[in-house]
């Protein structure tokens, strides 16, 4: 193996949301944790903490679930005193004017293979969230700063990666060269973005990488962030 | 009243701790929010939700109990992605060898009139932390970054403000004056440093202010930093 430069690398989706359990598309829209989704994050912090991992800085989202995700966590290391930077490019996919409605009365209204393509293409996004969807973030303040331009209105998994990997290049990748410890605690798509960048998984083969909620998804890269090691942490007993 | 061209500043002191229930000197050592502590700082989100607070930035210390009330009062506000600055100098006043020791028992073992002089004396710092109290904090992670002569081994009021302030003056000043809304959750003592400070109380009469836990302390303050409002936001029926 080679010698190990750079830091460890953890990336953790966050526990169950209120709107997984409703089978909703969420997206941007800042759904809280069930109580599942509490314990799981608790419990990926009890087995992080178990196997003697410890960060020197932690990435996140703007989106409570992920946020609270990684809180959860570190309290139960005892590390809550970590620095954490929150950043809207770590967001979860943007989906359009899907963002809301139910997953299955959705495929009822479209049918199930316009859902599939929406869901499961690399590069077709839904159709932009329309001002008058309820569940609108075009208004949300924590996004003020970003110009009309800036902000997305859907996204593909293309579009998302598009805009996740200069993030990491910028503000990930100096910190591992430097040999720190970093966590990033984020989404489904987010985090796909970063397993398909690092494994070097195609555009079509991406689409069917599950990364399962609550579970840390831990890397060792070397000096030149290729994968040395790569495993999920799990229970045990 | 003066235009208002600065922000708003909310001081909150962390909600009752598991040692302040057991009623032990606790400074630096790293306890968590008691259950009613956890009660308390969502009671406070949701009286700062109700009365429309809103704010930009946050800053707490590097102790659990704070950063726990702070991220439990912006959840309950939905401001959970607010940016927060975590730092050394916030902390709870560092109380040297008293560190973990029951109150009742240090006073029947040196004197109530000594235990009086440590706690509420200005400048007389208690004895310096022993290396082998076993609630030494000397060899926490959090705190290597500093060097061994900016550590603290033990403080008095007077040390504390003597960190606290030019900490407000470099990083919280030019927020407020930047028109930003700031909240503060920090600790009894290092939240007194301000009081004393934007209060202008004197030294005589600040260890006599006590700042309650859990309750939100707004400041309305003009374009110098001087003090318009100044009032604790209480739960209204």
């Amino acid at each position: 193996m080679t010698r190990r430069a750079t830091g460890m690398l953890v990336l953790i989706r966050h526990g169950q949301s209120e709107w997984n359990l409703e089978n909703r598309f969420t997206g941007w829209w800042d759904v809280n944790l069930s109580p599942k989704g509490v314990d799981e994050a608790r419990t990926a912090g009890k087995m992080m903490a178990k196997a003697g991992f410890s960060f020197d800085v932690a990435f996140t989202s703007l989106l409570t679930r992920a946020i609270r995700t990684l809180n959860l966590a570190l309290e139960e290391m005892g590390d809550l005193w970590l620095p954490v930077v929150k950043d809207w490019r770590l967001n979860e996919r943007h989906y359009g004017d899907l963002t809301g409605y139910n997953k299955a009365e959705k495929a009822a209204e479209v049918g199930d293979e316009q859902v599939f393509v929406w869901r499961r293409s690399f590069d077709i996004p839904p159709p932009p969230l329309a001002a008058e969807n309820r569940y609108s973030t075009a208004e949300d303040r924590r996004y003020a700063f970003l110009s009309k331009d800036a902000l997305p209105a859907t996204e593909s998994l293309k579009d998302t990666i598009v805009r996740v990997l200069p993030y990491w290049e910028s503000e990930i990748v100096p910190q591992l060269k430097a040999g720190k410890n970093v966590i990033i605690s984020a989404h489904g798509n987010s985090l796909r973005a970063l397993v398909k960048h690092l494994n070097g998984i195609s555009d079509e083969d991406i689409a069917g990488v599950e990364i399962p909620t609550g579970k840390p998804l831990v890397y060792h890269l070397d000096d030149e962030l290729a994968v040395q090691e790569r495993y999920y942490l799990h229970e045990r007993p």
